[in-house]
C-alpha cells in the first residue's frame, strides 16, 4: 500500500481543536473591539495581479504565484499572487472601490497571508494578520495615530494576555539625528534597517553593519547610543525639545512635534503611560513607514518580538490611484503569538468542545427520546449534542470527559416512563434526577 | 507613468464593505448555530502536499500549486497545492490527530477553497465553504444523517433568507434502480454523473448522454423516469416499500431502510415536512457519497442551484489511516449564495459602517474634548467613532450620511463650557440638546 505523508506542508501549521476553540474566541474579540471602534470589515482575494505585488515591495523570493498543476493555457489562471501582507491588498481595495468609499476610510481585515521563508521554528509561511488602518485623501489628521495603540490597549486587555507595552516613535527623530550626525542622505534607509535589528543581535554586530553601510564609527556610535532614556513620556519630550538637533534639523523638529502631538491626544482618552510609552529605538526599517512607528512587546520572557506593529505612512496608493492618500496603520501577528503563547503554556485552553449538555440514552430504543429531549436543551439556548452511537453508558461519559463536556444528561426506560432525567455533573462526579419541567432552571445553575 | 491592472484577478471576487458588513453577520450565525450543535472549530492550512490532494480525487485541472515568482531552489516550497474543498482536509487532519481525538468527531471549518475553473458569472476560482462533518471510527449510526439538515435549517431560518427546502435521498436507492433495470454494474458511476445534471440540461440531452454511456433506450428512459412523487415523506417511503426493485435488489432496499430511519428521526426532532423533503433524483454524481444525499434549494427563481449540499461517505481517510471512517457532511457555499442574493437584491445591505455613534467637534479647538467623550461613549457600550480631520460641520455630517451612522453627538464651545452635547439624529434629522450625565440614557433610547 502507498505510504503518503499526511503532515502539514513545512510552515504551513495548523492548531488542535481545544487550542482552536482560543484563536476563535481571540478572533471575535479582536473582531468585536474593531468594530466598537468603528471600522468597517473588509474582505479581499486571497491573490492579485503579481505586478501589483512587486510594485508595492514585496519581496521576489517570498512572492507565492499560484498555478495549475496541470496547465491547459486557459487564460486568466497565470500572473496572481498570494497577498504577502494586508496593505497592499488595502491599497488595491481603495483603488478598485475609489468612488464608494467615505473617507477617511477605516477598515479592518482579519485573514491569512503568506511569504515563502525559509522554515523554521516561529517562523511561518501560511499566518494571520489582524489589520486596521485608517486611510485619508489627500490630509489624515495625526490624531488617528493615537488611536491604533488605544484600540490595541482595548484588544489586549479585553484577552488578558498579561503585562505589555505598546512603544512608539517617530521615524522622522531617527532621520533627523542621522542628519545632525551627518550621515549621507542615502544611506538613511539602510541605517534604519540596521537599527531595527537591535534585538535580534548584539550592538558591537550593528556597529560592524553601520560601518560596512559606510557610516563613519563615530557616526554609527552616536546613532546607535542615541537615546534619551527617562521613563516619563512627558520628560522624554522635553528633552527631545532641548536636543541640539531640534534647533538644526528641520525632520528633527516635525518628528518631535508631531509625536507630541499624538502623546497628548492619548492622553486625552485616557491611556495610562505604563501602557503607552515612547521608545526611540524603534526603528521598523523594514517597513516603508513615514512618520509615527508602533512595536508591541509582552513583558514576558518566553514571548519574543514585537506582538503588533504598525506606523503611518505617507503613500499608499498613489502609484494605483494618482492620488494622495496618507494613512496609518497597525497589525497583530495572531498565528506567531498564539503559537508562542501555547508553546510556552501561558495560554492553556480548557476544552476542545463548544458543548455544554451532552444527552444520552442508556438504551438505544430511547435514541429518538434522546433526540427529541436534545433539541428541547438545544432551543433553551445550551450547545447541545447526543450521543448517537448507542455505546455503553461508560464509553459515552468517557466521549464527555475527553471532550470537557460540562454535563450529561441521561434518559432511559425509567426516565422516559416517570418524565425526569438524570443530570450528571462531570467535573463533581454528580448525578440527580430532576423532572423535565425543572431541567432548565437546573441546567442554569450547574452551567453558570 | 505605468498603467497598473488593479481590478480583482479573474474569478477572484471581493465585496464591498456594507455587503462584508452582511457577510460577517452571517458568518456569525453559522458559527453559532454549529457551536450550539456541539461542533468543534477546526482550521486547515490552505495548502496541503500536491499528492494527497490528488489521491483523494481532485481534478488535477482545477487544482493550483504554489511556486514561488524567484524559485531558488530551497527546499519545501514545491509540491505544495491549495485546498479544492474541505474534505481532503479533514481527511488528513483526522489522520493527523488520529490519536488526539475523540469519535465520533463532530468539526466545523469555514474557510475559502480554490479552483481552477472556467471563469464565467457565478463561477468562483476562490469561495468561502461552510462545512460540518461527523466522522465515526469503523462505524457511524445513521441517525447523524438527520443532524445534517436539522442544522442547516436552523441557519437557514435564523438567516431569514426565504422558503427554503432541503431534499433528501439515498443514492443506494438510484443504483439498486439501476440494478433492477439491468445496467452494467460498471456503468452505474456513470449514469449517476449524468442524472446529477438533470436541472442543467433538458430531458432529451439526458437520455442522450445516457445512451451514449450505453445505457440501452429502455434502461436510459427508465431510469430518468423513475420517480415516486408524492408531496408526502410517509407515502414516498411507503411505495418505495412495494416497489418492485424492494424485493429484488438488495442496495435498494437498504437505501430504502436508511432512507426511512433518518426520515424518521427528523420527526422525531420536529423538523416538518415542508423543509425536509424525499427527492428521489437527487445523485450528487461528481462526489463520492455512498449512501444519503442532500441538496437545498431557495424557493426563489431568481436563485439557481443548490446552496448547501452534502452527504454520507463510508470511506474517509483509509488511504491515509489505514482504518475505516464513515462520515455524513454538509457544506453550505456561501460566496455563491451571497453573491447571488446581492446581485438578485434579495439581500439589500444596509449601511457599510458598524458605528452608532459618530463623535464631532464643532471646532478644531476641541478634538481632544471630543476624543475624550468619543471614549466615554465607547465605554457605555456604543460603537463609537471619532470625526479627527476638522472638517466644517455640513462635511462631517455628509461623511457620517454616506456610512449610514444613526447618531452624531456635536461638542463645541458652548458644550464644553455648559456640560452638554448636541445629539442629531440622521434618520430624522432633529438635533437635540442633552447633558452628558443624561448621554446614555438618551443614546440608549435613539440606537435601541
Amino acid at each position: 500500500m502507498k505510504k503518503y505523508n499526511t503532515a502539514c506542508p513545512s510552515g504551513f501549521p495548523e492548531f488542535t481543536p481545544a487550542q482552536e476553540r482560543v484563536r476563535q474566541q481571540w478572533l471575535a474579540v479582536i473582531r468585536e473591539v474593531f468594530e466598537k471602534n468603528g471600522f468597517l470589515p473588509i474582505e479581499t482575494p486571497l491573490v492579485e495581479h503579481e505586478e501589483n505585488l512587486v510594485a508595492k515591495g514585496g519581496n521576489p523570493k517570498e512572492i507565492y504565484v499560484l498555478k495549475r498543476l496541470h496547465d491547459d493555457g486557459e487564460e486568466g489562471h497565470s500572473g496572481n499572487a498570494v497577498r504577502f501582507d494586508h496593505t497592499v491588498p488595502l491599497a488595491l481595495y481603495v483603488a478598485r472601490h475609489l468612488n464608494e468609499l467615505a473617507f477617511p476610510f477605516r477598515r479592518y481585515v482579519i485573514g491569512p497571508v503568506m511569504r515563502g521563508e525559509r522554515a523554521q521554528k516561529g517562523r511561518f509561511r501560511q499566518f494571520d494578520q489582524c489589520d486596521i488602518d485608517v486611510v485619508g485623501m489627500e490630509n489624515l489628521s495625526l490624531l488617528n495615530d493615537a488611536l491604533m495603540p488605544a484600540i490595541i490597549i482595548q484588544i489586549f486587555e479585553k484577552l488578558k494576555i498579561g503585562d505589555f507595552v505598546v512603544r512608539i516613535n517617530n521615524r522622522k527623530i531617527l532621520l533627523g539625528i542621522l542628519e545632525i550626525f551627518g550621515v549621507q542622505p542615502q544611506k538613511y534607509e539602510l541605517a534604519m534597517k540596521i537599527l531595527d535589528k537591535r534585538e535580534k543581535i548584539s550592538d558591537e554586530e550593528i556597529l560592524e553593519e553601520l560601518e560596512s553601510a559606510e557610516l563613519t564609527g563615530l557616526q554609527a556610535q552616536r546613532f546607535l547610543n542615541f537615546e534619551i532614556s527617562n521613563k516619563n513620556n512627558d520628560d522624554v519630550l522635553k528633552n527631545l525639545r532641548e536636543h541640539l538637533a531640534f534647533k538644526t534639523s528641520k525632520i528633527f523638529q516635525e518628528g518631535v512635534m508631531e509625536l507630541q502631538i499624538v502623546i497628548h491626544a492619548l492622553k486625552a482618552i485616557g491611556i495610562s503611560e505604563s501602557r503607552c510609552r515612547i521608545d526611540l529605538s524603534i526603528a521598523r526599517g523594514l517597513d516603508y513607514y513615514t512618520g509615527t512607528v508602533y512595536e508591541t512587546t509582552l513583558l514576558d520572557d518566553r514571548i519574543s518580538g514585537s506582538i503588533c506593529s504598525g506606523g503611518r505612512f505617507d503613500d499608499l496608493a498613489e502609484i494605483f490611484t494618482g492620488k494622495k492618500l496618507p494613512g496609518v496603520g497597525i497589525s497583530i501577528g495572531l498565528t506567531r503569538l498564539l503559537a508562542q503563547l501555547f508553546e510556552a503554556k501561558i495560554l492553556q485552553p480548557d476544552r476542545s468542545s463548544p458543548t455544554e449538555v451532552l444527552v444520552i440514552a442508556a438504551d438505544e430504543k430511547y435514541l429518538s427520546h434522546a433526540l427529541e429531549l436534545g433539541t428541547k436543551i438545544r432551543a433553551m439556548g445550551f450547545a447541545t449534542e447526543n450521543y448517537l452511537e448507542g455505546k455503553k453508558l461508560d464509553k459515552q461519559f468517557s466521549y464527555a470527559d475527553k471532550l470537557g463536556i460540562p454535563v450529561c444528561v441521561v434518559i432511559g426506560e425509567n426516565e422516559v416512563k416517570s418524565g425526569t432525567a438524570q443530570v450528571k455533573n462531570m467535573k463533581q462526579k454528580k448525578q440527580e434526577e430532576v423532572k423535565i419541567k425543572d431541567l432548565e432552571k437546573m441546567l442554569k445553575n450547574v452551567l453558570e
